[in-house]
């Protein structure tokens, strides 16, 4: 059986926004040792949405074995919307449910709802992503990406994403004219990439560094909290991608490159667009790319990690 | 001739919004004695609206004689979105009047708006209705019943509402699953209801309303205030609910429950749905309900009372 | 060449959210002396209007000799969507350009956003409007004025306006009924209205203005402020007008009106509430009207002007 606490509605909701309307159906698989997973190509087959949820980031998770739970995610989004924000959510199914129970606490417990959501029967086979290295990790503002692409939606159906030492450049162009943004990496940001690698040979960050003290004896704590738990956050391919990404303070989150080389990606921005509803999951997001690679999107919030992948366009040039 | 004057602007519109997508035309009786009151059957002849505005509640009520004034509503609200929420509005009509005056006077008087909407001959009987005594009031936050009606309408139409000791019950069900949400009766009401059937029997809650001592003299205070003035409030049936309900403190409404009998019954979520609509216009509902009887949600404001009539549906039981 | 720089996106933006829906093309007219300026019919070509942007106001503005840049409005207002409200943003054309450049940089320079746009040829003659001078000039609050429109948009497809001593009054009737608006006068508006005719001759008011000091010092400033510049903003037939336009406090606005002679005039409500739509871009503006003559609608903001003119309705009577 399963039965797995969370400890506020609002982070299924949010998951449910970011991912229902890129796939329909899905299986939650509930594991023992990995908790509770969700790995499906969108509709139209063309991206791969695969969501973590770490055991022991549950308030409680119980789980004697391993079980698939096949949800229609419109029906699950209607039942979670019967949820407050700040209700605590109880995850409940027996070994062979054909239905699975939810329970929403008010905080003062005065107020219960019990519902009870349909099960499907789902044959889907579970892919092997592989652990890859990528040559490029931009890790930015999740809202600043979002914004992003809708900017340039306005312009164009694509957008090439270059990575280079001097920021990283999104660039469009359509019937109206063209645009392009380029984000400069954020001076504190950089130090911390390159330590990160432990390759620390340039000084004139530091010296901009030295002007926003604040800024960066904050970033320090970041990266040693992250350095605390490094196996745990191990995920496919995007280890690397999540620094930053839990910041629970308001500050902005900046923009930091991690570069092997540099890197020169087309993709359609609707489904850039669609990925970018994860923004309120997470303040930050990192985009993972190589040539001729699928781009990882990945969001890394307090109790998992939301990735998505999208093959690059193959450009006329 | 009538000129009666209303405080704010607001008051009005949010009635109007309350009432206007239930009723297409109906008659404002103005009486020198009852103030104004409006009583009318839905569109589809189901549940049956009745608003009171007591003439002491007005900053100024003058009527000769009475008089039935056919308005169309839907009419009324767009003259009534032109006043601004804190203006003075003066409804005045002549005695054989084609056409109702409205004045709209900011509170700095820089501002007059007057407006002249045309009267229809509306031919309404006015229903008597009974004076029921419920075997169960549920008293509870007018948002929160708001929340539920919605939320339960994306899983089914109907919603069974059971009270019980424990607290209230609303449950449904449909295609995607089935839900319930149970209220749990607040701590300090629950005494306050059985002081008011004087039956002082439960030290329990006398234990719990200890640990909220503000909360609970709170509570004693409208009591008092409540008794002080039982007569100018006798409604139709519903002189028992208005308890809370003209509090004007921020502070949640807590859920109270006066139960003669345990009563389950069930109602279509599509009028219930429309009648929390009147949710802005006071803070608290008062749910009435006899087995077999129609239910009774009651909204008592500070001007006047709300009350909604509906028959419950023929359970298959 | 033109290099024009402008502080904040967010005027530009306002600018083509009030225009855009009333002008589908036009010609930025880029002068060495006169800054920008926009002429043109609306698409109906029943209203006409006319932006100015002086030359001083820019941040930095260069203009080697005139060019006109043909642009489609809806394309450059899909583009200035993609900079962020405190962006600053240049404005960039070769003298035979067939393209706009943009840029949009952040306050904190980190993110740098570059479009190009396509111009058109549009072949546009330049009206000369004759310099008038108006029988009364109503300056009013901006969101006063376009609420009043909305208002009566609902009762009916005209409006009266009537200026006289007592204060302007908007009238418009139709099916539901008929409704009209007086605004009288502030009180301190008022005397600075006599006084800018140099005619000092109504007590009445000074006693009014002294029980609200502080308003009438704040006014008082104003016309200072006005009358150290007023050459910059001889505008055609609208000088008059600008006062109290730029006010920067929160403060509301008043009602001032200068009046030569009574005016009573009919215009469409469709095309007031159009030229409404501008009044995000300044908290005042004001109406200048003379009987028979067309309407000037002025908005007078830090950066220039933008004037809409209507020809009235012949009234029946």
């Amino acid at each position: 059986m399963l039965e797995a606490r969370v400890k506020q509605a609002a982070v299924l909701k949010k998951l449910l926004d970011a991912i229902k309307e890129l796939v329909t159906d899905g299986n939650l698989d509930c594991s023992p040792d990995d908790g509770i997973s969700l790995q499906a190509m969108d509709n139209s087959h063309v991206a791969l949405v695969s969501l973590k949820l770490y055991p022991d980031q549950f308030e409680s998770y119980r789980c004697d074995r391993s079980i698939p739970l096949g949800v229609n995610l419109s029906s699950l989004t209607k039942i979670l919307k019967c949820a407050k924000d700040n209700d605590v959510v109880t995850l409940k199914a027996a070994d062979d449910a054909d239905s699975l129970g939810l329970i929403f606490e008010s905080p003062k417990e005065d107020r219960v709802g019990e519902y009870e959501m349909k099960l499907m029967d789902i044959d889907q086979e579970h892919l092997g992503i592989p652990d890859t290295q990528y040559d490029a990790t931009i890790t930015m503002g999740s809202a600043e990406f979002a914004r992003i692409c809708r900017d340039l939606s306005a312009l164009g159906e694509s957008v090439k994403i270059e990575a280079s030492k001097e920021g990283v450049r999104f660039s469009s162009d359509g019937e109206v004219g063209s645009g392009s943004i380029l984000l400069k990496q954020t001076a504190g940001s950089e130090r911390r990439a390159v330590r990160a690698k432990t390759d620390p040979d340039d000084e004139d960050d530091d010296e901009e560094a030295d002007k926003k003290p604040t800024i960066d004896s904050e970033g320090e704590e970041e990266v040693e909290e992250e350095e605390e738990a490094p196996k745990k956050r191990k995920a496919n391919g995007g280890a690397k991608s999540s620094k930053k990404a839990k910041a629970g303070s308001d500050e902005e989150v900046g923009v930091s490159i991690i570069l092997e080389k540099q890197v020169s990606l087309t993709f359609s921005l609707k489904y850039l667009t669609n990925f970018a509803k994860s923004a309120p999951l997470a303040r930050a997001v990192s985009l993972n790319m190589s040539n001729d690679v699928p781009l990882l999107v990945q969001f890394d919030f307090e109790q998992g990690t939301l990735q998505f992948f999208l093959a690059p366009k193959i450009s006329d040039e």
